[in-house]
């Protein structure tokens, strides 16, 4: 869901993936670990997540720092994540790390 | 699906958003719409986007320049689609301007 996410500026891992056909029960144990795991890093900010029926998904991990992210990248059980993605979960992938410098929002009053 | 883009740095639009259950048809129209009219102005890089069956969806639209991002936001028939969000399509969202620094892709043998 959304990120409350705190005061600019702060780094966005912004990961882009396709999905192999294989080991959705897996891939969805995997996927919620990661989410637990990283929220438990120094510099955690929150995670967004969304991924199409077709299996092409965005993640986007905010970190407070650059140092952050990376850290985040090297965590045992992660790198263990990734080497699987790459055996198993995924068809391609796309990492790209930016500096978030803006950001406004908006809320229906209603909501 | 994934984006080709080209050497760092360039900017990232972060647009996290969240649905109601309004007007699935004319969303769509207006999603497909703006994809083809993004790609028409100046600094277009690319765009990725996903959405979850919950209504939860992640777009990012990537441009050579701040400046070309502000200007997309500000193209004419995009401020009538955003006022459209607002009034019908959108129960929250959130807009993070990023530059995006560093990247790197993996891709599996086979695809």
């Amino acid at each position: 869901m959304f990120s409350d996410t705190a005061s600019t500026p702060y780094v966005a891992a912004i990961f882009s993936s396709m999905r192999t056909d294989d080991d959705e029960v897996g891939y969805g144990r995997m996927a919620a670990r990661m989410d637990e795991l990283a929220a438990q890093q120094p510099g955690y900010v929150g995670i967004e997540s969304a991924r199409d029926p077709d299996g092409f998904g965005l993640t986007v991990s905010y970190w407070a720092s650059e140092a952050d992210a990376l850290q985040w990248k090297q965590v045992a059980e992660h790198l263990g994540a990734q080497q699987t993605g790459r055996d198993r979960w995924y068809r391609r992938y796309i990492v790209r790390i930016a500096s978030v410098h803006r950001q406004y929002e908006w809320q229906r009053d209603d909501s």
